[in-house]
């Protein structure tokens, strides 16, 4: 990674999350903006508050967006978040001249590539990330490069399938690890099991989910019981294919991990092949707030 | 690659098949002997067989081992077919004196790399193997560089769980899928359901049961396609997590591909994300005999 300054961009649905960041992934100023989904005003919102930074010789401008996108060309295919479809995002910041090259990627491959530079320097070469929130993505870095696929798709971890005619997904298959550790489904199963006992129970989320188990509600933890079952089934698989060094858990509902992760290591023990279960250490990150502006900077090489 | 010849071998169960090759994996010359389980009367005796190719310049020597190998050390830390436990077998190239480097791989690793340069040359960059026989193996090419992950036992592709409590599997674990789609496991349900009906059928193999779904027979017919499913999915876990542009079937169970592929591809393209599904192709090996001798020789780099 070229000595220099980089600025990185992690746009979410709700907030966009703007720094300057050096080529060790350290965050030297930042910015937050919240989201305007038509990209004109947003991407012009951005210059103004980068104003400031761009007397600096930056080497370049990397951005990370939830949704499918195309790297090569920079352009945004299908964001659900942003209400996104065929966005030329890498365009956009080029014409407000935001500093060149422009890089554009997948948010889950950015925070993989933030969590490699950032948060696993030097302890990892193969690394699996997966992004715990509403839904559940995933990045993939593979002896030291971010592995992006065919069409820079690649890393969909949520949509591995671990039970063939298990729960409905979002995404229109059955039986994905999202369908069942994503935030958006632990809140529905918890739900639907409470309606079950004839109980409406309000301002559920992932975090009150979290608190309910703790106290040793049965609902609460029967739920989380399940996403750890699927989970350690997911981590298995990841495992036997992958044989990474390291997988990484981000996002809010990693936070849950003392709740679901033991019961999931047990499960991959069991079910994956012993040299590689034995290689791979499953870790929660401890900076997951600046995987996302770390990484998306350092898309710039 | 460098211009210039390399020896490969293939060492296989019951047969062990070495190659002169050159660097575009093309066999000049080749033999072929009975395995030994006694490496060192193994190593021998391809010594011998060898011998009226080393007065060739040769750039080294490259090994496909099936089972569980270390290529950092040349050591087979494990495989069943062979009986070996921890044998270092690249020493024991050394000691009888074969071109030098020795580098010694997983058999279906080294199929992968002979098929990227053999059989896909210039029309893969990211690529999944499938070897199905007996068992079913993987190996994986990401950005045109073999890929082994932390301890070179990545690529076990046969262990995708797709069904969290389904069938026994070899390895340990449940509804793997080998446990559906492997050659002993094909067998072994079709005895099963054959017994069910009452009958006993003799000299069942996937090629028998093959002729047999071909003629029409239920039972061997359901078994295929209970197979296609398995294989579906597990084709929609590999594209969604990896992005492929190809992925290609080889091995002896291969050829029963116009009996399984077409309903596993309905579901691979019903199951995983469209933009993946639309850049993969999904072939099988034209040339199934060659993978494994070109690929061991091209370790040789």
């Amino acid at each position: 990674m070229r000595k220099g300054l980089r600025l990185g961009v992690d746009l979410g649905g709700t907030l966009v999350k703007m720094a300057l960041v050096d080529e060790r992934g350290r965050i030297l100023e930042r910015v937050q903006v919240e989201t305007v989904k038509n990209p004109r005003t947003l991407v012009k919102t951005l210059r103004l508050a980068a104003e400031k930074w761009l007397a600096f010789p930056i080497l370049g401008t990397g951005i990370g967006v939830a949704g499918d996108v195309n790297p090569e060309r920079g352009v945004v295919r299908f964001s659900p978040n942003l209400g996104w479809k065929n966005v030329k995002l890498a365009d956009y910041f080029r014409r407000m001249k935001f500093p060149l090259p422009i890089r554009v990627d997948n948010d889950a491959t950015v925070a993989a590539w933030g969590a490699y530079h950032v948060e696993l320097a030097g302890h990892s070469n193969n690394l699996v990330v997966l992004t715990l929130g509403t839904g559940v993505g995933g990045g993939l870095v593979f002896d030291g490069r971010l592995y992006r696929g065919a069409t820079g798709t690649a890393g969909e971890v949520g949509h591995i399938i671990v039970e063939a005619g298990g729960e409905s997904c979002v995404c229109g298959s059955r039986g994905c690890l999202e369908a069942y550790l994503g935030g958006a489904a632990l809140v529905r199963s918890a739900r639907a099991a409470y309606k079950l006992k004839g109980r409406t129970v309000d301002g559920l989320d992932p975090i009150s989910l979290e608190k309910r188990a703790r106290a040793g509600d049965p609902v609460a933890k029967a739920v989380w019981q399940r996403a750890s079952r699927v989970l350690g089934i997911a981590l298995a698989n990841l495992v036997n294919l992958l044989n990474p060094d390291t997988v990484l858990l981000t996002g809010g509902v990693s936070r849950g991990a003392p709740l679901f992760l033991p019961n999931a290591l047990k499960i991959m023990n069991q079910r994956a092949f012993k040299t590689s279960a034995r290689a791979v250490r499953v870790v929660v990150s401890q900076r997951p707030s600046d995987l996302g502006v770390a990484g998306a900077a350092l898309l710039v090489e």
